[in-house]
């Protein structure tokens, strides 16, 4: 094995178990450069790689750009708003532009599903979706499964709650394709207004959170945008804290070492109490740590090949 | 010949010949540069380049940015709304402070006409126009000249339309200025509301597309920015496209080798026809990648000089 | 001595003045590099500054950017408006997330007073305040010594005037803070809307500028926040510099070798004229020089320890 079957990185549903399993063993591998008081490896020095960001991202804008530099890229970032868009310019003609200037790779975050896919038909450069509309991100899949491996030892067998906004959750549709493809059991959980028709194809789902926790090995809780209560989805954010918010009580049901994910920005008091976004079984912030090393091993395996050891 | 007859680049229309054919022939010999797989050279580290943006652009701050980095420089960006310009401080006083922060030279965009020659007169670091109101763009100039002669084989002697708004256009003046200088042929042409008054000074002008476009060794279209609609310089812009969109039709009067060329953001539809912008005649794209390259050689040319071959 | 003692950098009211002396002398040491024409020392490759800004800043981001870099340390910036917290994430969170990504330091800029001071009981990795609401900016006051010094050759004894917004200036309150560590005689002067409660314990305090002008070794002049205006704490900008604007007539009160501050961005005609921020007293601009030696010191003792020859 010498690298990746694709050439771009746009989904989890496409991608082959082998290839989640070098993703995962190479961000492993790259997590202890992080671990250094010195952060940096040559690998892509002298490569320029573009950061076209349609939507605004603190967490995954900074992380990508913390992983490129280093691996010693030139990272430019350029922000919604900013942009060409504004001038009426097409998303094609944004990307054929930039790749024109020559990066190796263009990591693109857009409202429309299905963004980096059209992209990458016309592209040279590396594509990477940071996040496509309700579509999929794949990178926070990977990094949601190297936090489960690190803490589980293994994906094989698990049984993973995902709860909340399934509807317009790209986190949730990457984490069950990625979940399934490794042979963990999933069980999917949101309000019934927000359980997409056709879903039940993808994994088990149940309207009520006691049934997704019980005996759960691991929680994800999804974030609930506030503007969906306006699209009358749920009535208040307390109701919806009431019914499918996750507390220490609550918690009781799944197994007694279950790990609590979520990708973050959390929704204290709504999706999660503060006591359970802070206590022992959370592991948000390693989430957060394994998401560089996950989009350095993104882009080491997408630009270089796999590394030396792993090959 | 040992470098720019000028200290800084703020138009074309006080340049040399012989400064416009240093900077062609460098930055010539720099795109070779960006085809390495190593797009690096260490000739300006250590010194810090400020791209300072007080209108929104993503092409040329990119292109900017991605130059300096391929020349090892430190790029520090401020965008237009991030800034203290927002505070009520004078552009002189923003400059001034920035220069007192000991960079090498100082990227400006700004609405006003005139804003960069007026910074210019008051600072010690070297100030590069990337376009001022609707006066002049000189790297775009530089690149669209850099991209015929690489069509072309040469300057001199072609026939070259540019069509389009040619009353808000630094495009336009930039180019007309630069083409005259290299002694090409070149014909303006715009809608009546759109001819601004004493431009028949600088080069022929028609307002019938038509007659632009005869024999035509070149078309450079120019971007018709939308809002000039609301302002009553044209009725919509189907009827824009109708009398001035460039399309495979229209483009049988210029000769068979023309080549197309368009500074971005395209508008499909209005200006030109996706068939003409994505057909075989249309450079637009080597436009983009001959962006960096010149804006790298009016770096590499004020900062550091003629390279050795050049001298 | 080996470093300073505070692991933070969050105010000067809680510095040694043998922490400000070593800030102040590394500071001064360190200026050396920034007038070689290769602004660059390899102290802190391979380590990653992120910096957060939840308010406007072209300055103060500029500046700490550019001392990142000529340390060679990774800097990766974030605005306001582009960041989660428009997602309804705390600060701490925030913080939080930023700092898993392994960063060694956060510059932290935030409308809210003890911002900075939060977040650091919280995080790992070293806070350093660029500002929090009206209570202090210590970065600012560090680069004000730094340039009385250089120009007066001390700081103890010296008789130095603070005029302007007292009420809403965290500049005016870290100047205060330092300049009475460092034994300089302050006296504070404000109109009587603006003069905050119980401030004359921290300095002397007048409402009549002429008395705090009085044989005056410096004056630092404060910004009118325009928006004050508004909130009634003075009639009209015409009627705030009739009264408290810095003229030359004015200025005659002070010593002959008086020398002129401001943070700026300087309102001209407002709290300062022309004729004197432009005059030949004026050190405002040695001021941001000054500025990015003094962020390259609090980056370097925070992280590295005391310089070589310092120790």
């Amino acid at each position: 094995m010498t690298g990746l079957a694709c050439r771009h990185l746009l989904d989890i549903e496409t991608l082959q178990p082998a290839d989640i399993e070098l993703l995962l063993a190479t961000a492993e591998g790259l997590r202890e450069v992080l671990q250094r008081p010195i952060k940096k490896v040559p690998a892509l020095q002298g490569r320029t790689i573009i950061n076209l960001f349609h939507e605004p991202s603190t967490r995954t804008r900074t992380s990508f750009e913390v992983a490129e530099r280093v691996l010693s890229a030139d990272a430019v970032s350029i922000a919604a708003g900013a942009s060409s868009l504004q001038k009426g310019e097409t998303l094609l003609d944004t990307v054929r532009n930039l790749e024109a200037m020559g990066p190796v790779a263009i990591v693109i975050r857009h409202a429309a599903a299905g963004a980096a896919h059209f992209v990458a038909r016309h592209s040279r450069a590396v594509i990477i979706n940071a996040g496509d509309g309700a579509h999929e991100h794949p990178t926070q899949a990977l990094l949601d499964a190297m936090t489960l491996r690190e803490k589980k030892g293994r994906l094989k067998g698990l049984r993973v709650a995902v709860i909340g906004d399934l509807l317009h959750s790209r986190v949730a549709r990457s984490n069950a394709w990625l979940l399934r493809k490794m042979e963990a059991d999933v069980i999917l959980c949101a309000p019934p207004t927000l359980v997409p028709p056709g879903i039940e194809a993808l994994a088990a789902v149940t309207t009520r959170m006691d049934e997704a926790l019980e005996g759960a090995d691991a929680v994800m809780m999804l974030r609930v945008q506030r503007e969906r209560m306006v699209g009358g989805f749920f009535p208040t954010l307390r109701e919806y804290h009431r019914c499918y918010g996750l507390n220490v009580e609550r918690l009781r049901r799944a197994r007694a070492d279950v790990v609590i994910l979520h990708p973050g920005p959390i929704n204290r008091g709504v999706e999660i109490a503060s006591e359970v976004a802070d206590g022992p079984y959370s592991v948000i912030l390693d989430q957060v740590t394994n998401g560089v090393a996950v989009r350095m091993a993104v882009l080491y395996l997408l630009l270089l090949g796999a590394p030396e050891g792993l090959r």
